[in-house]
C-alpha cells in the first residue's frame, strides 16, 4: 500500500486509449495533427488565448519557463523550499545561464508579498548586485498548500509592480484547482507561463508549459529544441495532455487523489503539520508509530521532524489511490 | 506510402506491451528495477562493461555525451554535415556551455583521419585559440554510409592519438550493425560514449546513451538531471530500451529497415547520390519526377539538388516499412 | 627594430599624462567624472547620440556586444578569418552562452551581401537549425582591408532586411577612418555596436565599447559587471579613451600608422598579398629573404604562404613607428 | 577628507615607476619578460611553488578560481555576505555556468567548520540536490575581521575532508597578513587558489590569481583568455603586481592602512560594530552623528543600521589614508 508519490501512480486508462490511437504515421517532432491541438485545447481551459508546449518533465517546463522570464543577469524570486531551488538539480541555474534564484521563507511554502518586498527593497538598483526579473510560485506548494484567487491575484499585483515576469509551478496545479473550484484561470491569473502537471495525474510522461503571453511561445520553441526536448514523436506527448484536458479529466483525477488525502487528513488530527488543501499529508509520527505503519504494509517518506516533535512523514494520494487502502491507513492513523 | 522518416514509423508491438508491463507502482526517476538493468543489458549487448542511461531524444544524448568529453572552452570535431551541426538547434553549444563545433569535409558526411588532421594541425597550441577536445562520428552517417570496423578502428587510433574524447552519434547504430555483420562493440570501438538510438527503430521516446568509461556515467547522471531529462517515470523509457536489447529485436528490425532499403537502391541505378548501406537513399530525381512519383502516392522529402543533377529525394525506410509499398515505389522509380 | 604588432606599440606621452591627471580620489568603478564624460564625447564624435563604456580588451568589447545583439540560441555571421572566430580563445561562445559563429568567405577577411545571403539562404527557418540574429564586421579587416561607406552601407541595408543585428569589431577603426577620411559615423553607419580599439593606438590597456543603440547600454552595464570587467578604478581606463578623442589624437595616431604602412607597401610592389589600406602589410616573402631582413635586424611574424608563394610575412605599423626604421626596412625589401 | 573605499586610494609611486618602466617594446599579451617572472616571486613570497596570473578586478579572480574548482552542476559554500554572492553582479553565476553559492551564516562574515556542515549535511547525496564541490573564505572578510591561521587550518581540513576545493578572496589578504604578522601562506595554507588583491593596496587595475595547484593553472589560462580577460600589453599589470611583492611593498601598505584603522578603532569604543582586524571599521552612527562628521569634511559610506543601534557607517582607511586626517576624524569622533 504505496503512499511514497504521485510519480509512481499508474496511467489512466484514457491516456493509454490515446496513446495507442497516436501509434499512427504523422508528420516528425510537432508538427503533428495532436500538436497542432494544444493551443486551442488550453485556451479553452483557461478561458484566454494562450500557446502551449509539451515537454517530458516539470523540470524542464520550470526551467523553459524561467529562462523566457529572467535574464543571464537577473533574479529569480521564489520560495527557500521552492522544487526549482531544493529538488531540480541546479537546472534553473542551466537554463538560465546562471541566473539567481533569491530565496524568501513563509508558512508551508508560500510566499507573500510582504515576504517578497522585504528580500527585494535592501537590494541596491546598481550592476554590482543580481536584480530580481521574475517570480515563481508554487501552486499547490511543495507542502500541499494552495493559493486563493485574491492571493494570487495579489501577488501578480507585486509582480507587475515591481517588473517581474510570473511563473507558477503547477506540478500539481489540478489539485489546487480542484481544491478552489474556481475557475482555472483564477488559481493562476497574471503568470506568463505556468508548468501544468500532467505526469503525477494520469499522464505517463508528458508535462505541458502553458504561456499566457503567446510571443514567449516562438522563443521558447527554438529553446526547447536547444535542450533536447523536442521530441521526434511528439504526437505521443501531445495525446497526453489532450487526453488529460478532455472533458477535465484532469480535474476529476485530481480531485480523487484531493479526496484521498482529505480522508487521511481527517484522521490525522493534531498529528497534521500544515493544513491540507492538496494531495500531500505532512504528519508527526514518532519513529515506532512510522514503523507500526510500515509493519501493516504502508509505504511512505520519513520527513525531517519539525521542532518539538520527534519524528514526521509525508504521505501522498493519487488520482487511483484505491479507498480500501486510503481507509485501512486512516483507520491505522487513528488507531496509533 | 510514407518514406519520410523513421522517426514516423510505429511503435514495435514488443514495447508496447513491455510499456504496459511497465505500468506498475515501482520507484521513481531511475530507481526502478527496469532501469537498473540497463548497465547489464548493453554490457551484454557490447560484451564490454559499460553504463548507460535513457533519455529522450538523441539530441539530449548527443549533448550529454559531448559535454563530458568537451569543456566549455574546447573544441568538438565533426563533419559539416553533421546532426550536431546542422538539425540539433545548437543543442551542443548549451551543454557544453559554449565549445566549438570544428567543421571537416568528407564524403557522404564520413570524415577520415587525414581530413580531421588537416583541421586541427594549423591551429596554434595556445590560449588565443580553441583547442580540439572531442571528435564526434555518426554511425551510420547523416548520408546513410557506415564507418567499417577498421576505419572506426582508425579513427579511434587518431582520437587517442591526439587526445580526443570519441562520441558517435547512433541514431542509426542499429542499421550501421546490422549492415557490417560485426559485433556491436567493433561498429564503435575505442568510443568513450555511444548515442544509442531506439525511437527511429521501434522505440516510442526512449534513446539511450551508453558510456564505454563508466566513470563518466556518474557526471552524466548529475548532467541528465539538470538539463530536465530524468523522468519520474523512468521506467518506461527503461523498458522501451530493454525490449529492443532483449533477443537483439533492435538488429532485426535494422535489418527489415535495410533490407528494403536494397531493394530501393537496386531500383535507382545510376540515379543513386550516395551508396546505400543503412535505410536512408538519396536519389537524383527531377521535379517532374518526383511530382509522378508523387502522384502516385509516395511521400518523401525534396534534398537539395547535387551539381549537375536537376533535383534530388532523400527516401528512408523503417522497421515497419511494408514490403508491397517499398515494392511499389522500387518498381515505380524503374517505370520514371 | 619590431614590425611585429601594434600591441606592442609604447603608450602615447599624452596618455600617460592623463593616467598621472587621473590618479586623484574620485568615486569608483564608473561613477568617476571622467567615465561620466565617455557618452559625450562618443557622442561628439559621431555626431548622433550614443553611449560608451570602458573595458580593457577588444574581445571583452566584441564579446559584449555579440551578447547583446544575439540570444543564447541564435548565430552571428562573420567572416572565416575573423579575429572573433579565430583569435579570442572561443570568447564570443562563452559571453553569448552558445550562440553560433556562421563563417562567411571573401578576400582579405572582407564580407558582402551576396556572401552573406548565400550563407544564410539554406537556412530553414524551423527551430532545428540555428537562425542569425547579427552580423559582426571588421572594419578595417584582419587583412587590412578597409570597407568603404558604401559597402558599409550596403551591409547595414542587408542586415536590417534580415533582421540581424550589426557589430563593427573597431580594433582597427582609427586607421579605416584615417585612411577613409570620412566623418567617423560614415565608417559604421548602421552599427547598433562598434568595439572601439585603443591600445593598438597609443592607449596602455583600455578599448571602448560604442552603442548607438543606447538601450543596450543597460544591459551591456550589467553583463559588464557581470564579466568581471567593471574595474573598481575606472577612471584610468576612461583617462586613455578620453585622450585619444580629446582633438583627434586617435586619427592622428593612425594617419602616422597608415603612412608608414604606405612607405612600405610602395617597396612591396608585386609581392603585396593585400592591397594596403590600413596599417598592416601581408607579404611574400621567401624564408631566406625572411632570414635576409631578420639579419639586418627588422622583426616581424611569418605568415602562412598562399598558393604559389614561397611564404610570407606580416608586417605591422603603429603610431609611433620610427620613421628611420621605416625607410631602412623599405630599403631593405626593395634590395631583396 | 575621505574614507569611503580603498578603490579611491591613489596609485603608489613604485608603481608608476615600474608602469612607466614596462612601457617598452616586449612580447605581448602574457608573453612578456615581466608577466614570466610572477610564478617565481609569488612561489617566493608563499614559500611553495604555485602559479599565478593577472587579472584586471578581483571579481574576474574570484570567478577564475570558483570555475576552476566547481563544476557547473555544483555548488560554492560561502558567507552569505560573502562579496562573491552580494557584491559581484552574479560574475560567479557566469563564469561557473550556473553552479549554485550556498549560503551559510556567521559573525563579522566568517565562517566555521560547524556551519558549513550544518549547511551540507542535509543535502542528500542524489542528483535531484545541487552537491558542493567548493568552499570560498574572505580573508580579511567582508567586516575586516581575519582568519587565524588555525581557523584556517581548521576550515581547509574540513574542506579536505568533504572534497571541497577551497578558495580565498583576498582582495585585503594583505591587510591580514599584516595584522597576522604570519608567514603569507599560513593565512591561506590548504587554498587552491587565492585572489590576491593589489588594487586597494597600491595598484591600478591589476590583481593576481594566486593558484597552489599549478596543474589548475593550464585551465585558468585558456578561462581568462576566453573571459576577455587576456590583455595584450600584460607586462602593465605584471609591473604592478611584481611591484607590491618586491620588497614585500604589498605588507608595508597594508600595515600603514591596518595602523590608521587601530587609531579610528581606538576612538569608536563601544561603537564599534565588529572588531577591527584590518582596515575597515563599522561603527554605529546616529544620523545626526553621521552629519556631524560630514560636516566636519569626513566623507564615508552609510551602512545599515544593527539591530537596536540607530544608525552605522563605514570607515575605510588605505594605504596612503593622510595620518593628519585620520587623528582628525579619531578626535571628531571621540567628542560626537
Amino acid at each position: 500500500m504505496r503512499f511514497f508519490s504521485d510519480n509512481a501512480a499508474a496511467v489512466h486508462p484514457q491516456v493509454w486509449e490515446a496513446l495507442k490511437a497516436a501509434d499512427a504515421p504523422d508528420a516528425a517532432y510537432d508538427g503533428d495533427a495532436l500538436s497542432a491541438r494544444l493551443d486551442a485545447a488550453f485556451s479553452d481551459t483557461f478561458g484566454v488565448e494562450c500557446a502551449a508546449l509539451w515537454v517530458a518533465t516539470g523540470t524542464a517546463a520550470n526551467s523553459l519557463a524561467l529562462a523566457a522570464l529572467c535574464p543571464p543577469h537577473g533574479g529569480v524570486l521564489c520560495h527557500r523550499e521552492a522544487h526549482i531551488e531544493v529538488d531540480e538539480g541546479g537546472a534553473p541555474g542551466f537554463y538560465t545561464h546562471g541566473a539567481k534564484l533569491m530565496l524568501v521563507d513563509g508558512d508551508g511554502a508560500k510566499v507573500t508579498p510582504e515576504a517578497l518586498a522585504a528580500a527585494i527593497d535592501p537590494i541596491r538598483d546598481d550592476v554590482h548586485q543580481v536584480q530580481p526579473h521574475a517570480l515563481s510560485l508554487t501552486q499547490a506548494t511543495e507542502y500541499g498548500r494552495v493559493y486563493s484567487p485574491a492571493e494570487i491575484a495579489g501577488l501578480a499585483q507585486f509582480a507587475r509592480g515591481r517588473g517581474l515576469g510570473l511563473h507558477v509551478d503547477g506540478a500539481r496545479f489540478a489539485n489546487a484547482v480542484a481544491r478552489l473550484g474556481c475557475a482555472a484561470l483564477d488559481a493562476c491569473r497574471g503568470a506568463a507561463a505556468l508548468s501544468f502537471g500532467c505526469v503525477k495525474n494520469g499522464g505517463m510522461n508528458a508535462e505541458a508549459l502553458v504561456l499566457f503571453d503567446p510571443a514567449l511561445a516562438d522563443l521558447v520553441k527554438y529553446r526547447r529544441k536547444r535542450a533536447g526536448h523536442l521530441q521526434s514523436k511528439g504526437r505521443f506527448l501531445a495525446a497526453q495532455v489532450l487526453t488529460l484536458l478532455d472533458g477535465d479529466l484532469w480535474l476529476a483525477n485530481a480531485r480523487a487523489a484531493n479526496a484521498a488525502a482529505q480522508e487521511l487528513a481527517g484522521a490525522c488530527g493534531g498529528r497534521l503539520l500544515h493544513p491540507v488543501e492538496a494531495n500531500e499529508i505532512f504528519v508527526a509520527l514518532s519513529p515506532p508509530e512510522a514503523a507500526a505503519l510500515r509493519r501493516q504494509g504502508f509505504d511512505f517518506y520519513d520527513w525531517p521532524a519539525p521542532p518539538g516533535r520527534p519524528g514526521a512523514a509525508r504521505l501522498v494520494t493519487s488520482w487511483n489511490s484505491d479507498p480500501t487502502q486510503v481507509t485501512a491507513l486512516a483507520r491505522a492513523i487513528r488507531g496509533l
